[in-house]
């Protein structure tokens, strides 16, 4: 009983590793969701003073609205020249109970 | 009296037409609202049968996802190789309380 409970705590951490590993490669991406327009900035703004030259917004659905007031603000605020490259694209996502359903995403390449 | 209301007819007709003018010249582009998606996606593909080789998908603050939608759907269900050139940019909004507030805006160009 003892050995199958950590065998589950095994497969636990070996599902969870992907996504670490996936994390700290995607380290000069934001994703922006729900939070305050203001939270992504400060994250971009912390990503560009750590040296990085380029970093990539990410969002989909509702939140492709507040992906471009953060590059806006970045851009008229914050970082002088700032480059914007900006594309857009649809992701199928699976819902459990209306099948899948199209998303709309943007991601905006911010480069000093 | 009757000569009275013919005048004020006339000067209806006169302040109208400056309008129509505007959306005369402006008949390539298509101003994103709250209407749904699907509309605007019409709206598109009616312009591109019409001949036109260029459409300007325009919208700001919260419709601007709207406007990634509509040109996704254009590009993946009704035409295809859809080229699509996207800028966005700040609008000042004078507001009557609060000042003047700054609100994001995008334009999608799709072009066949």
């Amino acid at each position: 009983m003892a050995e199958k409970a950590e065998a589950q705590k095994d497969a636990k951490r070996e599902a969870k590793q992907p996504e670490k590993k996936r994390a700290r490669a995607d380290d000069n991406v934001v994703f922006v969701g729900k939070k305050p327009t203001m939270s992504y900035v400060l994250a971009v703004i912390t990503q560009f003073s750590s040296g990085v030259k380029e970093v990539h917004l990410k969002a989909r659905g509702k939140s492709i609205s507040r992906a471009v007031d953060v590059a806006e603000v970045v851009g008229n605020r914050f970082v002088n020249d700032l480059n914007k490259k900006i594309d857009i694209g649809t992701e199928k996502i699976h819902g459990e109970r209306d099948g899948d359903l199209n998303v709309s995403t943007i991601q905006i390449t911010l480069s000093k």
